[in-house]
C-alpha cells in the first residue's frame, strides 16, 4: 500500500502574470491511500518525461513530431482521473463521468445544443471511457483483444431521449457505462445532467456488436474480449425498454423524400465510414424547415442495418404520423392518445407531466441501387412544440 | 488587499468510490494575494448558491429550469481562471489560454483535426476570452457597450497557417489575444501549441469590424466600446503580414464550380447567419477528392465581402494555380518557385526547411442572383503533399 500526496499543476500552467503583478499558483493536490493495480499518474511527471523524450529523440529535425504514441498518450493502465478530459471513473470503478461545457459551435440558432452535438458528445465520452480503462488500442474504441482478432465495434441500435437541451456555455455532466446485451453484444448507456442543478437533461442507450474488419461480417464475442470488457458491465439502465417499438419500413410513397445525398470526405470518421451522426443529420434535414423551427426533438430511435460507403448514393425518406391518420378523425384522436401515452413512457414522466402532445415521424435511409435499394438505418423520432423560441435577430 | 487560500473542488467531484474502497480527494488549492477589482470566485460556493437558488425559485414545477442566466453564469467581472473551460488569463492579464483535447469527432479519416475543427476552436476560445473578461453580453461575443449600440461583430479577413495538424486525443494549448486594427477595427490572433512539446502547430490572425444589427451597415467603433476593449489590446502578432497578398476575383471560367449549395438549418449559428466555418467547408469541397486525399492545407486566407442568408443559393468557384501556367513549361517552374518562396514565408520556416513544393488555389463563394452575382468571400489556399497517410481500413 502506498500513500501519496502529489501536487499536480494541471490543467493550468502553474503561474501566470496578471496586470496586478502577482503570481497566482493553481495546485491540484491529490491525497489518499491506494492499493492494487490502479495507478493515479502524476501528469506533470509524464509531461516532463514526454517533453524530454520527444525533444531529444522523437522529433524530426525539421520540428515535426513523428510518434503518434507520444502525442496521444493512450493509457496502458486504468486511470481514475483525467484532468485534460475532465473525466473521472465513478460507479465503483466501472462508470465514467465527464464534465463538459457546451461550446458556441455546438448550438443552433436558438442557442441550445443540437442533437448532433449531443450524439458527438456521447461518442466522445464513450471513447474516453475506454481510454481511461487502459483497454484502448489504436482503433476507434477497439480493445487490445479486439485488435488482435481484427474486430471493430458497430452500433446496431440507439435510443436517445432529450427532456431538455443544454444551452451555450452551460456546464453538464455526462455519465456513461456499459452492460451485457445478449450473449455477444454490449449495451452502452448515457445520462446528461445539469452540473448546477443535477436535473437530468437527456438519457440514451445503445447496442453494439463486433464486426470483422476484413470480412465485414458480424462476429461472436471472443472469450479474450469478454475477459477484457465484462468486468466493466453493470446492470443499471438509462432507459428501461421492456418491449422496444418496431419501426415499420417506409417505401416510395413516403411524404418527404430527399434523394440528393452523397457522403463527402468530411463525413467520414476514423473508421473510414460515414459517421452515424451524419445519418441523423440526413434524417432530420428531410423534415420540413417549418416544422423544425417550431418543434424540438424529444426522442429518437435508430436501427442500423448496414454500412454506408463513401461512394454510395443515399436517399432519405420520412413520413409524419399525422398523415397516415388524417383520413379518419376518430382514428386520429385515438392515435394521438397512443403517441401521448408512449410519450409519457419515453419521457420518463416529463412529457406526461407537461401534458404536451408529441408528434411522430418514421424515417428510412437507404442506398439507391440500380436493381434494389439497401436499407442503411430505420428511425423513429418524436417531437414536441418548442415552449419558447429566441427572438430572431436578423 | 486580500489574501486568499480557498480549496476548490472543481472540475471533479470531491470524492469517488472505486472498486478498491478508498476515497480519493482531488483538491485544487489557490494560493496568492490579490488586489483590485479582479475576483477569483470559489466556484463550489457559486454552485451551491445556484443549486439552492434554482431548486427553490427558478425551476418550473415540472422540473425545467427557466432562467438562462443561472444556467450560463456569464461572469460580470474579469475572471483569471475557469476550471470548466480549462481557461486561464495570460499575457499580463489580457491574453487567454485554453487547454483542449482533440476530440474523436473533430478529426478526419486520417485521425488529424480537420481545418473546420481548428476554426471552431478559434471561435470557441475567442468567445471564452470575452467570457472571462466580464465584458460578454448576451450576444455572440458582443460586449455590453456593443449591445447598447445594437452592434455585432463581423469578420472581414482571416488568415490561418497550419504547420502541423494535432491528432485525436492530443492535448493542445490555444492562446488568443486582441489588438487594434486601424481606427475602427480589431485584430484577433491565435496560436495552437502542443501541450507536451511546446511546438507551435498553427497560427492565425483575423480582422473584425462592427455592424449595426438592424441596418446591417458597418459602424464606427463607439467611444463606449473602445473604452471596454482597448485595455485588452496588445501589439504582438501571430502572423506578420507586411503586404497581404491580393486575392483575384474568379469568374465563370474557373475550373471547378459547385452550384448546388444551399444553407441548411444546421448551418446557422447563434447570430442566425451561415457560420463562416461553413463557408470554408463549401470552398474545400469544391477541390477534387483526389487532391484532398493526398494533400494537406498549409494556409488559407479569407476575405469576407457580405453576409449569406439562409435562403440564398450559393456557388463555389475554385481555380488551381497550376492550370494557369500549364501552357508554358518555363513559366510553370518559375511560378512554382514563387509559390515555394511564399510557402517559406507563410510557414514561418517550416515549409522552407522541408523544401516542399506547395500548391495554390483561388476560391470564390458567391450568391447566384437572377441579374447579378454577389460575392460572399474570396479565398486563397495553399497545400502541401501529405507526408504519410494512414492505411485505409476498409
Amino acid at each position: 500500500m502506498a500513500t501519496f500526496s502529489c501536487p499536480i499543476s494541471f490543467p493550468f500552467r502553474c503561474s501566470f502574470n496578471g496586470n496586478h503583478n502577482h503570481n497566482h499558483r493553481v495546485d491540484i493536490k491529490i491525497n489518499g491511500t491506494h492499493t492494487g493495480p490502479i495507478k493515479l499518474d502524476t501528469l506533470n511527471e509524464i509531461a516532463a518525461v514526454v517533453k524530454a523524450d520527444s525533444t531529444l529523440a522523437n522529433v524530426h529535425e525539421n520540428g515535426y513530431i513523428c510518434q503518434e504514441k507520444i502525442r496521444q498518450r493512450i493509457p496502458t493502465q486504468k486511470q481514475l482521473v483525467d484532468p485534460y478530459r475532465q473525466g473521472l471513473i465513478i460507479e465503483r470503478g466501472v462508470g465514467y463521468r465527464q464534465t463538459v461545457v457546451i461550446r458556441s459551435y455546438e448550438v443552433g440558432p436558438d442557442k441550445t445544443a443540437t442533437l448532433e452535438s449531443l450524439l458527438n458528445l456521447f461518442q466522445e465520452t464513450a471513447l474516453n471511457h475506454v481510454w481511461m480503462s487502459g483497454l484502448l488500442s489504436n482503433g476507434f474504441g477497439a480493445t487490445h483483444g479486439m485488435m488482435r482478432n481484427n474486430l471493430i465495434w458497430v452500433v446496431s441500435r440507439m435510443h436517445v431521449q432529450v427532456h431538455h437541451y443544454p444551452i451555450w456555455g452551460e456546464v453538464v455532466e455526462i455519465d456513461t457505462w456499459v452492460g451485457a446485451s445478449g450473449k455477444n453484444g454490449m449495451r452502452r448507456d448515457w445520462l446528461i445532467r445539469s452540473q448546477a442543478t443535477g436535473i437530468t437533461y437527456a438519457r440514451a442507450t445503445s447496442t453494439w456488436v463486433m464486426m470483422n474488419e476484413q470480412t465485414r461480417r458480424l462476429s461472436k464475442m471472443p472469450e479474450e474480449v469478454r475477459g477484457e470488457i465484462s468486468p466493466w458491465f453493470i446492470e443499471k439502465q438509462a432507459i428501461k425498454e421492456d418491449a422496444p417499438e418496431k419501426i415499420v419500413k417506409l417505401d416510395d410513397k413516403a411524404k418527404y423524400v430527399n434523394s440528393d445525398l452523397k457522403p463527402k470526405r468530411s463525413d467520414l470518421d476514423m473508421n473510414h465510414h460515414v459517421n452515424n451522426v451524419k445519418y441523423v443529420r440526413w434524417m432530420l434535414e428531410t423534415i420540413p424547415d417549418k416544422f423544425l423551427e417550431s418543434h424540438q426533438l424529444s426522442s429518437i430511435v435508430l436501427e442500423y442495418r448496414r454500412e454506408c460507403g463513401s461512394s454510395d448514393k443515399v436517399q432519405s425518406l420520412c413520413q409524419p404520423d399525422e398523415d397516415r391518420i388524417l383520413a379518419n378523425g376518430l382514428e386520429q384522436s385515438l392515435l394521438e392518445n397512443i403517441v401521448l401515452a408512449s410519450g409519457i413512457m419515453l419521457g420518463n414522466g416529463h412529457l406526461g407531466s407537461l401534458g404536451m402532445k408529441t408528434y411522430g415521424f418514421t424515417h428510412l435511409l437507404q442506398i439507391k441501387g440500380d436493381s434494389q435499394n439497401d436499407e442503411i438505418v430505420r428511425g423513429r423520432t418524436r417531437w414536441k412544440k418548442k415552449q419558447s423560441t429566441m427572438p430572431y435577430s436578423t
